[in-house]
């Protein structure tokens, strides 16, 4: 329960004992968290390994570290969740999305245009938007000890997430028109379903035409229950829920 | 599934088989939804009933509407859960927690400064601010077609709160340190346990001597699971993690 400030790396980061962090991290451990060198970090490296380490030197560019101890970090979810979230009207919620679904444990985002979503994301804006959601989603993954940084992913088109049905064992729609409860999909799946894909629709829901390409694809579309969600409370609801009855 | 504008109303609203919507909703269907004579409305009484009515009269001061059919809304819970909330550092969070733990179900709110809040509330911001709660819970029971208004209550103190604690079947505490998961503490309540107050701390999450406090009274002290779940995510997430456990 210790609050040693904690810093997603790369493997590459580490060469021997030593591991550096970026120059975003160290402006934030210098300027921000104050640090200085002696004083422990716990770095993870995304493969699911926590390391401490002691801070050798603290510039404004270059933090660097001596590792101490390594084990592995016990947080992870059982079950792999990307939430896959259509572009909300208001950036706010896609932001809370994000930084919810990663403290909630989803294994990774995939955001794209529904049919009924309002806001466009062009070709230029989608790099600086990404770059803001990943940060969002790093933040998060550190201040609440995830073992693996979800990834973050944007698909122009509701098809190119489809495309990537192959590596999930189930897909679920959360549809407000749905029949079947998360409960029953859930005990419906082979006990050995362990990667699912959750689909969250706009503020309007997805239309008619895009449930019936899911469908076609095999997709199974879920009821979160009599209460009419929003966007963002659905993606960490159904999130919540899903870990809670699998884990 | 239709969108038809849905009210809450408070029981006097409605006199034999006429309903008048108070002043700020009669704006709100005038000028915001702009809802003309003929058209239909949804009033909830908040007794769990919801009467079809259409609309007789509408100028900027008064909405009356005609009764035309009554029927029980079946979107309430079964378990009755109140979320006390320990008040947040970013008065945003908190309106995060009401709206979207009033979509999710959640019975009522009460909100309270514990040690750790470093928010304070006098006296003479309390009424404007319950006002601003109450009109985000009434808003939100509304877009998710909640049968029943969730209510709001402030308690200067946790253990006002605490006195609350007979009209409970239990107290849940959410709490990092503790052992007992959320589902093993809900398999040893009792069947008939359908009342339940979960407790939710502020950032720095609830002080060893509050903790303490709770515990001498009964409450049952809860983990969420390994992640760190900032004071806004963790009430969303074990409210709708109890609801699907126990309906």
């Amino acid at each position: 329960m210790s609050s040693t400030p904690r810093f997603f790396v790369t493997t590459d980061a580490l060469q021997g004992d030593l591991v550096t962090l970026p120059r975003e991290d160290a402006h934030h451990a210098r300027s921000v968290l104050r640090l200085r060198a002696g004083e422990a970090i716990v770095v993870h490296d995304g493969t699911g390994m926590a390391h401490t380490a002691a801070l050798v030197e603290v510039t404004a560019t270059q933090v660097t570290a001596r590792l101490v101890a390594s084990e592995p970090v016990q947080t992870e979810p059982r079950t792999h969740v990307v939430v896959a979230q259509a572009l909300p009207k208001n950036a706010d919620k896609l932001e809370q999305v994000l930084q919810h679904g990663t403290e909630a444990g989803a294994a990774g985002f995939a955001v794209f245009p529904a049919a009924r979503s309002v806001a466009r994301l062009d070709g230029d804006k989608i790099d600086k938007r990404m770059d803001r959601w990943r940060g969002i989603v790093k933040g998060a993954a550190e201040q609440s000890r995830r073992g693996v940084l979800p990834d973050v992913s944007w698909h122009p088109a509701s098809r190119e997430l489809l495309a990537r049905a192959a590596d999930f064992d189930a897909i679920l729609v959360f549809h407000e028109g749905a029949t079947g409860s998360l409960r029953d999909t859930l005990a419906l799946l082979p006990p050995g379903a362990a990667r699912l894909m959750v689909l969250v629709g706009p503020e309007g829901g997805f239309a008619d035409a895009e449930v019936a390409g899911f469908e076609a694809t095999g997709a199974i579309l879920v009821s979160l229950g009599p209460r009419v969600l929003r966007t963002e409370t659905a993606a960490l609801v159904g999130l919540a829920q899903i870990l809670f009855a699998r884990e």
